[in-house]
């Protein structure tokens, strides 16, 4: 399957908007880890994923993270154009979590195909929609949600992704994940143990009581 | 002057789409503290702000607010209309701060106007990514900054906007509006009067040392 199987509106555009595209459109292959988009200092373009997984993040002057959102297969990835619009002014990092093959359409053509196609500037509208309804969601995490619980849905929406209960993954990075400290994940982690819902093992945390860290996560 | 000097992309529409905006599009006059929109049962409109202030807000299950921006005179207001968009998933309060004029165009003619006009969904992109970018800086806020930097720069910011430094307000509200509780506020505004910053007196706030909640807001 093409690209054009993976953007939505193609069928909504011009023979000259779908050359201009076919003409321009770059496809890459990236391994984890790769930094593709760095804050508003580059201006990428629109990513269409193929497959593999993007992690969009910001990051404090002292290096602090938070993760805003992940992007998955046949998602659109619009903030590594962020140049197209004027009025977008934040820095978002996006990174490679997993090997990652992609379409790259170069902002100034998307640019120019939103500002003649309605259909093309609609769903630009949806995909910044979604996002702002992710990063929404994040905020009333931050502000009415507890540490444990933050931690119980961290867990369990990755083992979800990774289809495992097995979770390689370190103390260290959930705690960039929620914009918190090594030392307080630890803690948290550590009850949790205690009360019998993960089993801790170096580099493994292995979720035990799916059950209980879920009645954790829904509980007001 | 008439809505369409408020409307920047009024020149950009047909005729047509002008005339059904004309026909359609309503004047509202509101006291300080009308609910003008509540969260997505409500399906409002947009509103083009003549003259006056709107807050937006969300709000906890317990009833805990926080202040995501504020809307003043010649403002347009897209949440108010966010049945317009399928991607919007999250639940947005407005309310007048102040007394308000503004017009409402009803949200199925502004939807579709959207989808006709390519300039109309432009600039509703460009609406959607400047109230993106205050929440963006909101999350930074939240997470980064201390809540002696967060107060200093509210009340630096309610001056501004109020063009006083006797702010007339309560420990409550500026609790409200930081998503915090009042207890805490009260605590760090005795502190600011301790060191001569501010003077509190019933009701009122009086900025006394401006360059110093300044230099505390700029503090990294």
């Amino acid at each position: 399957m093409d690209y054009s199987y993976y953007f939505p509106i193609w069928k909504k555009l011009t023979p000259e908007q779908q050359n201009l595209i076919s003409e321009n459109i770059l496809y890459r292959s990236v391994k984890k880890g790769t930094r593709l988009h760095n804050g508003s200092t580059e201006c990428t373009g629109l990513f269409l994923i193929q497959s593999g997984q993007l992690r969009a993040y910001i990051l404090s002057d002292k290096g602090h993270e938070i993760t805003l959102y992940r992007l998955f297969d046949m998602d659109i990835c619009l903030f590594s154009a962020s140049c197209i619009m004027r009025s977008i002014q934040f820095e978002i990092t996006i990174e490679a979590e997993k090997d990652t093959t992609l379409w790259l359409i170069p902002p100034e053509i998307y640019k120019k195909i939103m500002e003649e196609s309605a259909p093309a500037a609609n769903y630009t509208n949806e995909i910044m929609a979604s996002r702002f309804s992710e990063v929404m969601w994040l905020i009333e995490q931050i502000m009415w949600k507890s540490l444990d619980k933050r931690v119980a849905a961290f867990l369990l929406n990755e083992a979800s992704i990774e289809h495992t209960r097995q979770l390689k993954t370190t103390h260290e990075s959930i705690a960039r994940h929620l914009g918190t400290h090594r030392e307080v994940v630890t803690r948290m982690l550590r009850y949790f143990q205690d009360e019998n819902m993960v089993k801790l093992s170096r580099g493994t945390i292995e979720i035990i009581d799916e059950q209980r860290l879920k009645a954790l996560d829904d509980d007001e």
